[in-house]
């Protein structure tokens, strides 16, 4: 059941869009909430110990996000250290795992604070940062039913082409042709699969979207012909902020037609990016949001059909108006002998420019005739930027699948696109953070994500690449990607190539699976990832693990992601069959009974738990997915009492073009079939009982 | 056996006390490593997969420092996220665990990387910044007998007055006397132990050193006095820098008789810290030294005895120079367009000037008639502060134990004070750092150490405060401390107070067992905390181990560190009693065999592991160590064959006063004894079998 609560006079986000079934009421939040009410909203519960809070989609900490203070903000912050309480996207969901459980879910595009037991050890709040918003409180039998009820009235999730589910390869930058088809080279030279290589902000001309740079990519469609020849998409960036050009065809138009957002007086506001002095398409103005959508063309023209939306928080590095005040600021400190507070002014007076809230207080948009101050509906900036793309390429490319994602994001932008988890680090805890935000952004309906693997920012080694990998490899976006300054990351610029391509050659064959998962949790509003506590509600156990995922309907994942470990404790909430993949190719099989075990898992194999008369199917690693036989697959599995799995099918190329392929299994004689003919069990793959 | 090679002329950092046994050899550390010699030197060795590397004291990552690359350089950063190379701390001795183990001693005041399989994958090098240098490999039959032979030739720890075994409360800043007494009364109104409150910055007339704000304490002594009659000692801190300003005594006298660092010029080098301009005594310079050693007179006379030495690697804010430079940088940019990487300049500028190390090449030391630059002494100089004071105290206050621990350190300070760990944050994944930290200094002769339990900046959870303390009882050095700004966590500002009240009590009781073990360690030449790999380097299992530790001859350590956990996986790599405390008082025990085990732990239970056939004794819990009776003793274990147990004695006052207690153990009757009378069972709390 979902209750509806309207608040002041909310903004429509979008967000949700299926009103089916949901019940507009005065009270009922009432029955959950103590609510104080001023020029800010404060909904208040108090939490009995050990009761967990799922959701917050993209954000720091653990599955269960109890024990902090999160906001939802959209963020450019690259330090995820586990103090930050915003990072890209606001995502404003939460389930409460009480002994009945709800769900909650603030529409609201501005400001919104999630203390979670951070203030007072039981207590919940969530306080808007505004009066004017929908509340919706969501009863259900199980929290996988809460969640699927949200996703129902959320709508449909973005999905991805097949290729998007192979593995790619990105750097800030690649900056040039020779270094990109270097990439490409490299790969194929070892017969390490890939599908996509990425052009960060360095392909375009003095940073400016829809350009690119003749002098470093004099030909970028035949550069994008020839390696989509062999299975190779180029995925260029876009930018939110247009630079500041005269004859700067994007800027032009803008400035002519209003496009951009504007300043308190009405002239368009001034702001520096990558590319210094920039504007902010007013992408929530429907005009303005079609009319940038369509440059897209220009870049679908030379043959692309992958694009990654970035900077669209937005990110401000300055404003005109902010850097004139931080020089007004010093001005009086020079040849002075400043004190220490003098000296921390004088340091902060810059370095603190950077997406200040001031800059979005001064900013404006026309959201189709009212004026709207930015402050207000931050949340669903980046969110329309990619809608704006999302839109215009369903125009350009009708009826085909484009790779998009965003790093901003707000609920309802799932349906756009995917995101990915923004510029992580180095670090061995970002294993676990990709982890913990793979269940919690599938809740909220961003079922196509990843991390950048290896980790952005910071130096980088072999074996935290090998364990990320062991992670990534479920991850439905798979890209390995890194930052300007930092150590190379690429596969082949490892010791041992051959042991990271091994990774990459068993995610290809895990294709099958992950895009049948991905897209039947689309179909059936349901979770590709979940925490084990949604799947076993009463195991005590379960509920508190935090380094584990259930994937799918088959399996569980339990990745290692400590340096120098030679395993790790694993709890198994039911009986499982472990597969410890020592290569693509080569496996060996364990039973385990339901408890917990400690598993050695070597740097090189990954581990792989599925349920007893679960299976996993299987098909031939490929170097590209365009080179994938899905008709052909065999499983592996623990059957004992399972008639048939059914594997969902795709062409991966147009928008819709679903089937199903139906397995049967046979316990008695060992024997495995489909509708379509046998079905090879590989080498010592199931154990039929 | 210790072999020693010369390169160059090394500065005397005088490390090493005693060489006794110290082989002088010009060509045995060819056999460990493949040699380059340049400008700086470099020393390289094969390391097969697997092998690990202990030591670095104070470093980030793990207890196994395999796979980073480290830098000795004293460093004042707070942000201690895995990818930093540099602490507070230089403590260039590592152990590498191969199946023949060695360590190897740098023996340089300056600059040395250690890249421990960091850019290949199996190479250990290690690279000093320049060729004057002292080389020590120590070979032995075990990890345990190489740092033992180490601590021989480095000489004995410093060992703290019994009180500073007790709970110590900090915070920059508790701001005059008011605060001061309500931190004790707030701790003695709920009956939560405490032996110490700390004075930070803020208690000094514009950061003077040894000058204290009348308007904010205007009766120090009084104080100190009043406190101490209630078990409280007062420990202000002491930063290295000295202020300029005509009037101050210590500047004049500094200015007066040259005992401040120089410029290139031989001019007294002007740098700025807390108090704005300050100079930075000379402290390689022994007149300086015990100049301004004989300074902490002015607080010994008003009855402190403890000290915390800080800003000492030395932290520099700027330097005239630097300040200059950066504004004649940004002069040309005002009023400009400017673009991006003009921007990132222009923030640069102030926000880079702080510990730059133009600063630190710009300084000069007079060491002893000998001019030094001060880079190629860097990690000396907080040592040279620390020991001005330790040899100035043992002046002051003859065979009287002192508090006294610093920031920056080097192997060697180990003789005159502890240290603590730093600035840490208030993050979960510090706690672990804590943990990993314990026998990497104690390696290096650190043993009076402990982390800022809560941590120090950022804003902490009742919950982190509850699992930290539960690991910090067991730090020699037990303090909460926290940063301006954050939130206040002092155990009496959270809910349910009783429940961290509890945790500390605990502790009271451990003293006997900890002051005992640390005594101990330190006339054995032992660690007090050992890697698991130390005591059973053939279990594969053992060696992994990163987040576990021995904590003397009988038990084993392994907190939670992780929020919303019930508990933990624990490698039990021996028998052993589990003894799970409910609370300083209650406990129940559970008898585990060797292997992994999921233990449960709540949010207010501690568990220890008490070896097979060990003993922990305990004593009753107090409001300070001065009101212990460490003569009556309760044990708990479980013994099968062990006939006693002998606790080393101290009265915690005098420089050398110990005793020991023989505790017998009786098996057959279930009765214990010890060579002053009968000694009480915990109930339930022997298990003789």
């Amino acid at each position: 059941m979902i209750y509806r609560q309207k608040f002041g006079e909310p903004i429509e986000t979008q967000a949700v869009v299926n009103l089916n079934g949901v019940e507009d009421c005065s009270d009922k939040y009432l029955e959950y909430f103590k609510v104080e009410s001023g020029s800010k909203v404060s909904l208040r519960r108090t939490l009995k110990d050990g009761v967990a809070v799922y959701g917050l989609g993209e954000s720091t900490r653990g599955i269960n996000k109890r024990g902090w203070s999160y906001q939802s903000f959209c963020s450019d912050d690259p330090l995820h250290t586990e103090d930050k309480r915003s990072l890209y996207g606001a995502h404003n969901f939460i389930v409460i795992a009480e002994e009945k459980p709800f769900g909650v879910f603030v529409d609201i595009p501005g400001k919104v604070d999630f203390d979670i037991c951070f203030k007072s050890c039981d207590t919940l709040e969530i306080l808007t940062d505004d009066r004017d918003f929908y509340l919706y409180i969501i009863t259900g039998e199980s929290m996988k039913d809460i969640v699927s009820q949200f996703r129902k009235i959320i709508g449909k999730s973005y999905m991805p082409p097949l290729w998007a589910m192979g593995y790619q390869q990105c750097r800030w930058s690649y900056p040039d042709e020779e270094s990109v088809r270097k990439v490409a080279d490299e790969h194929r030279k070892l017969e390490i699969p890939l599908d996509a290589v990425y052009l960060d902000i360095d392909y375009m001309e003095s940073f400016k979207d829809f350009t690119v740079d003749k002098s470093k990519f004099p030909d970028l469609q035949k550069l994008t012909e020839d390696l989509k020849s062999d299975g190779i998409h180029l995925v260029p960036i876009i930018d939110a902020g247009v630079k500041i050009e005269d004859g700067y065809e994007v800027y032009e138009q803008g400035v002519e037609n209003g496009y951009f957002c504007k300043d308190e007086n009405g002239e368009n506001y001034v702001t520096a990016v990558w590319p210094g002095k920039t504007m902010f398409p007013d992408f929530l103005n429907s005009e303005a949001r079609r009319w940038f959508g369509m440059k897209y063309k220009y870049l679908t023209d030379m043959g692309i059909d992958g694009f990654w939306n970035d900077m669209n928080e937005p990110a401000i590095f300055y404003s005109e108006k902010g850097l004139e005040k931080a020089w007004a600021n010093i001005e009086d400190k020079k040849g002075k002998n400043i004190d220490l507070y003098g000296f921390f002014d004088l340091r902060d007076s810059f370095s603190k420019l950077a997406n200040s809230e001031d800059d979005y207080r001064a900013m404006y948009h026309d959201m189709d005739g009212k004026r709207v101050n930015h402050y207000k509906v931050h949340n669903i900036y980046g969110y329309n930027m990619t809608r704006s793309a999302a839109e215009a390429l369903d125009e350009i490319r009708p009826n085909k699948k484009t790779l998009l994602y965003s790093r901003a994001s707000y609920i309802g932008m799932h349906r756009c696109s995917g995101i990915w988890m923004g510029d992580n680090q180095s670090w061995w805890s970002h294993i676990l953070l990709n982890l913990r935000m793979l269940p919690s952004l599938n809740m909220c309906g961003f079922l196509y994500t990843g991390a950048d693997l290896g980790g952005f920012g910071g130096n980088s080694t072999r074996d935290l690449v090998l364990r990320w990998l062991a992670l990534g490899i479920f991850n439905p976006l798979m890209r390995n990607h890194s930052a300007l300054g930092t150590r190379n990351q690429e596969c082949y610029n490892f010791e041992r190539p051959q042991e990271l391509a091994e990774m990459v050659r068993l995610r290809y064959r895990l294709i099958p699976y992950l895009y049948s998962e991905l897209n039947k949790a689309n179909d059936n509003y349901t979770m590709m990832f979940r925490p084990l506590a949604f799947d076993y509600p009463d195991d005590k156990f379960a509920q508190a693990v935090e380094d584990q995922l259930m994937l799918g309907d088959e399996l569980m994942i339990a990745p290692v992601y400590e340096q120098n470990a030679i395993g790790r404790s694993v709890y198994v909430p039911e009986d499982m069959l472990l597969v410890l993949f020592d290569s693509s190719e080569s496996f060996t099989t364990r039973k385990l009974e339901k408890g917990h075990h400690f598993i050695q898992v070597g740097l090189t194999q990954v581990p792989v738990f599925i349920k007893k008369n679960a299976v996993l199917p299987l098909c031939k690693s490929a170097i590209s997915t365009e080179k994938l036989n899905m008709s052909e697959i065999t499983i592996i599995g623990w059957v004992e009492d399972r008639a048939e799995y059914k594997l969902y099918t795709d062409d991966g190329i147009s928008v819709s073009n679903k089937g199903e392929k139906l397995i049967t299994l046979s316990a008695e004689n060992g024997e495995v079939g489909c509708d379509s003919g046998n079905i090879r069990v590989e080498d010592g793959g199931v154990v039929f009982e």
